[in-house]
């Protein structure tokens, strides 16, 4: 007999920041039993006041009864998850995660628990903790998950259904062309904005500093924006999709060399035809849905 | 006798694109009586159509009872501007532009005319040509001029008037420290921004690419933003401002360097560090009202 794509009405979210609030808030306004889990007492009582979940504990005892777990911790402890969160996950339980790389999570998580579904719904805002939890942060935004061969298929339903609900648009993958796509569009721009701001720092003398700050407008903030971000964020990315970052990184660094090449050689014609190219890459690149 | 900073109520503006339609749309509101010029009939015909001046024609001979005139032509055409502009000017005029690089255009145009005085108001939107002019694009933006000794005093005060009654925010500086600065936060920013859009284009196999393009997010797109721009103004920037772009280029190699040995050596506790830098730089750097 197939299990129906019908989840049950006990939901457990395990980490109750950006990601694990927002689907809490979501969750339980379409009418699932909400059970949360934060690291420290005092988290937990500003998640209870923000009524980010049903009930929310410290101990993970508590997902006993939820039939479907949603793992929102960092890369980091999503990857080295502790023994007290593995043995409170009831075993016939849909267990997924939201982490940014998948072929690691993939790889420990087949191993822990029978009806694991890797997913990386890729949707923020600049904001993270307990108090970052918004509604609607998932509506028209992809949920990509990257099954394999070990993968329930009667778990991806659930949480196919369940992204559905939520408003997200579902695409599957695999693990690995994930991890390259993400290292590109997502893990790359974060190396190479930083560097924008590091080369202000390092190299710039006070006037000039000075100068640079008082005029700097919009074309600055954007191309800065995820450089000057979360660095916890960044070391993790980094470290756990480090083959695939560096692989990027000398993409880039051989287009880089192509421009100080015109440059060099003042040949504008050619610094022309690479600029009409990158007019249409980012037009025919950018959805304006996923804005 | 000190001439007053009391402008006349003629002004003229050659070129009515973004700034030159903004300034036109601006300077009648402020009282001024406008006098626009435009390349080709049909645009003329638009720029009336929009209200961008009072009077707008091909014939730059329409200036000769302007005593404040706005050149807001292309960096080329500033450079290098054609003699019927140069012969219908006033001798006694005072004269601007708008320019992203100022050292080039002072050298051109210190010698052209006596009154001249070199600024770049810095503001904009995505959209060019004589439908993109828009009023109040000038409010809260900065104004920087780069005088120098040739600069007559009393121009200066002329422009400096109007950009503080178009709401700017006036900065002045001397010109080679404005190219610089320019060079660092909005023509690198240009380069590094397409050099990721050509990475994407160049070295992606067609499944990465599909997978990337469906799942590029805010990030993405606000890091490829002025990379994807306009490419004639791209090449203008790096055509006349060459010297200090190369400069900035080769720093923010240096930058890339660092991250690149800090991935390949795993070392997690230097990147941290870094990446903690550049968050509080931003920070430091992002003014909330130029955005």
């Amino acid at each position: 007999m197939e299990l129906q794509a019908k989840p049950s009405k006990n939901i457990g979210i395990v980490g109750l920041g950006l990601i694990g609030g927002s689907l809490g808030l979501d969750l339980q306004k379409l009418g699932y039993t909400v059970y949360g889990i934060t690291h420290r007492e005092k988290t937990a009582a500003q998640a209870r006041e923000r009524k980010l979940a049903h009930f929310v504990s410290t101990d993970p005892s508590i997902l006993k009864d939820c039939s479907i777990i949603f793992i929102a911790l960092p890369l980091e402890q999503l990857i080295n998850p502790s023994s007290s969160l593995i043995n409170a996950i009831p075993e016939n339980a849909v267990v997924t995660d939201v982490g940014s790389v998948k072929v690691p999570i993939l790889k420990t998580w087949n191993k822990l628990h029978p009806r694991f579904v890797a997913s990386h719904p890729m949707t923020g805002t600049e904001a993270s903790g307990v108090h970052a939890g918004q509604h609607k942060l998932f509506k028209n935004k992809p949920w990509v998950v990257t099954p394999d061969k070990a993968t329930d298929q009667q778990a991806l339903k659930v949480i196919h259904q369940i992204s559905l609900s939520l408003g997200c648009k579902w695409i599957s993958a695999d693990a690995q062309t994930h991890d390259e796509a993400v290292g590109l569009i997502s893990h790359l721009p974060v190396l190479i904005s930083a560097a924008l701001l590091n080369t202000l720092s390092s190299d710039t003398n006070p006037s000039l500093y000075s100068l640079a700050k008082s005029i700097a407008s919009s074309g600055f903030a954007d191309t800065s924006r995820v450089g000057g971000g979360n660095p916890e964020l960044g070391v993790s990315m980094a470290k756990f999709n480090k083959k695939n970052l560096i692989k990027s990184l000398l993409c880039y660094r051989h287009s880089l060399d192509l421009f100080e090449k015109y440059l060099l050689e003042e040949n504008w014609n050619e610094l022309d035809k690479i600029l009409v190219s990158t007019n249409e890459v980012r037009q025919n690149f950018i959805s304006k849905s996923t804005m």
